[in-house]
C-alpha cells in the first residue's frame, strides 16, 4: 500500500488554517533551507495529526473517546496539540522514564499523559490496548496513510515555494516524513533520507528487503529513534527510488552547531541530521545542484548549543 | 535631513544578491514575524553596510584604504562581513573591555580589530580619528543616509512579502531600521518604535524636541544601548508621525523567552523588544488589526534562552 500525491493534496486543503505554511530561505546560492521546525509544537507532526483526526473525524471514526497516542517526543506533542484544536480528548501513553519536561508539556497542551513500562514499545502495546477497550482514535507517529499524506504537505510547500530545485534531504525516523514529501515531490526532484548511524531504520530495511527491527541508540534518537521504518514508508522509498545515507552523531553535532553559529537556527539533533549529509560530504552535490534541507524539529536543550 | 523612499529603493537593487531576503512567519491569524535575525551575522545590519559600502564604491569614496567603524556588536560584525565581500580592509575598533568572543568573531571576519579606550564614545573617536588620518570610509552604525537607505529594505520586503498589515513594530537603538522601515512603508502601514526603558534614545529625542544624549543601560544595552538617536532617524520619526513605545527589561526577558518556547526563534534581547511591545500590553492592537514585529537580531547567548 502507498499513498497517493492526490490524498497529499487533500491533506493539504484539510489542514490549511491548522498548521503554519512555514518558510523557506536560501542562505546560499543553490541551497535552501526549509523551515519546519518552526511549525507549531516545534516539528513537522502536526500535519500528519491533523490529517488523521479531521479524516476520522469526517469518517465517524473519531467519536466522544477522543485519541490515543504513544510517544514522549514530538508526535505525542502533535497528537496533543491536534485534539486540543479539535476539541478532542487525547490520551497519551509515554514510558515511565519520560523526562519530566516532556510529560509537562503535554500537560501544557491538556493531555492526559499514562506512563507505563520501561520503553516505547510497551507504551505503544498500551495505546493499542486503549484503542481495542474504549474505540478512542489511535494516532500512529509515522505509519498510517493520512499521516503520512499530512507530512507529505511540507512537500507541496516546497513545489510552491522553491523556484526550481533539484534535491530535498530529509532526516528519517520512521519514515512518515520521507514519505511524504518522496510521494508529493514524485520525479520533480530527487528525494534524499539521512539518518543517524546509530538508529537506521530504513537503511536496515533496505537492505533487508522489508522493514526490520533494529536496534535504536544515539544522539538524536530522541526524534529519529524508530525501531522499524514504516510501511508505507518502504513502499514509498522503493516506489520513488529514494536513497538513505547515513551520518553519524559527530556529524550531526557538528552541523547542528553549524546551523545555529552561521544561520542561527536552534534545532534538536535529529533536525541537523539531513544538514549533515552536506556538512560532512555524505552528500556531494554537483556543480550547480540546488539542494534544499528540510529543518524539521526545534525541541531540544538551547544549554547544549555551543 | 531624511532618507527617500526612492533612495531604499535603490539600496534594493544595489544590494540584491549581498543580503538574504529574510522570510516572514504568519504565527498566528494577524500577527507575522519577519524573521530578520535570519540575515547574514544575525542581524539587519549588513544591508545598511554593504548600501554604504557599495555606494561609496559607485563614487570613488571607498578606496584601497578600506572602511573603519566603531562596534563591538552587530554593527561591528556586519561592517566587517561587508568589506569582506567586496574584498576591502575593515579596521573595527572596540573598547578594550569588549568580550573577548565578539572580539574573536570579528577576527574571523578578517577584521583588524583596535581595542582602545573604555566605552563606545572613545572607540568612534578612535574611527573617526583614523579615517581622518588614512583616508578610510567611515561606516557609522545607523546615522548615515545610505545606512538608513539599506535597513528600509527590511520595509520594502515586508510590503512585498505580507498580504495587507496595519502595523510594523520595530526595535529602536539609534533609530536606523526604524527609520529605514518608516521611510519605505511611509503611509501604507503604521510604524512603532519600541525602546527599552533604560536605553531610551528616541524617547527622549521625543521629549526634548532634538536629539539629545542619554544613559545607556539594561539587558538590551549591547544592541539596543545607543547614547543619541541619529538626527537622520529623528527626522524620518516626525516626518512619518512614528510614536515609541517603552518596555521593561522583565517584559523584554519573558517576551525573549516566549520566543523560544512558544516560537523556536532564539533571538538577542534587544530583538524581542518589539515584541515585547504585545506580550507587555504596552501595544495593544485593535480587533482584527493585522500586526508585523520585526525580529531583528540573533546574537546571543544561548544557554539563557530558559
Amino acid at each position: 500500500m502507498t499513498v497517493r500525491v492526490d490524498e497529499v493534496r487533500a491533506a493539504a486543503e484539510r489542514i490549511a488554517g491548522r498548521v503554519r505554511r512555514t518558510p523557506v530561505i536560501e542562505v546560499a546560492s543553490g541551497l535552501t533551507f526549509k523551515l519546519e521546525h518552526l511549525q507549531h509544537t516545534g516539528s513537522f507532526k502536526p500535519r500528519g495529526a491533523f490529517n488523521r483526526l479531521l479524516s476520522a473525524k469526517e469518517s465517524g471514526e473519531l467519536t466522544g473517546q477522543g485519541i490515543v497516542a504513544a510517544s514522549g517526543g514530538n508526535a505525542g506533542l502533535a497528537a496533543a496539540y491536534a485534539a486540543r484544536g479539535l476539541g478532542v480528548h487525547a490520551r497519551i501513553f509515554v514510558p515511565a522514564n519520560a523526562p519530566a519536561p516532556k510529560v509537562a508539556k503535554l500537560h501544557k497542551l491538556e493531555a492526559e499523559v499514562v506512563q507505563i513500562g520501561t520503553e516505547y514499545a510497551e507504551a505503544y502495546l498500551a495505546a493499542v490496548e486503549a484503542r481495542d477497550e474504549s474505540g478512542a482514535l489511535l494516532l500512529h507517529a509515522y505509519d498510517q496513510p493520512e499521516v503520512v499524506a499530512g507530512q507529505g504537505t511540507v512537500g507541496l510547500e516546497l513545489l510552491d515555494q522553491v523556484d526550481g530545485f533539484d534535491t530535498v534531504l530529509v532526516a528519517v525516523g520512521g519514515g512518515g516524513l520521507l514519505a511524504g514529501i518522496a510521494t508529493a515531490i514524485g520525479d520533480q526532484a530527487r528525494v534524499v533520507g539521512v539518518e543517524p548511524e546509530l538508529s537506521q531504520a530504513l537503511h536496515r530495511a533496505l537492505e533487508a528487503g522489508e522493514p526490520v527491527d533494529g536496534p535504536v541508540a544515539g544522539i538524536a534518537a530522541d526524534s529519529l529513534g524508530a525501531r522499524r521504518v514504516g510501511d508505507l514508508a518502504y513502499a514509498a522509498v522503493q516506489d520513488n527510488g529514494v536513497r538513505s545515507l547515513l551520518v553519524s552523531d559527530d556529524e550531526i553535532v557538528a552541523a547542528r552547531n553549524e546551523l545555529w553559529h552561521a544561520y542561527h537556527l536552534g534545532v534538536e539533533h535529529g533536525a541537523a541530521a539531513a544538514y549533515a549529509a552536506l556538512t560532512s560530504g555524505v552528500y556531494q552535490p554537483a556543480a550547480g545542484e540546488r539542494v534544499v534541507v528540510v529543518i524539521c524539529g526545534a525541541n531540544t536543550d538551547p544549554t547544549t548549543l555551543i
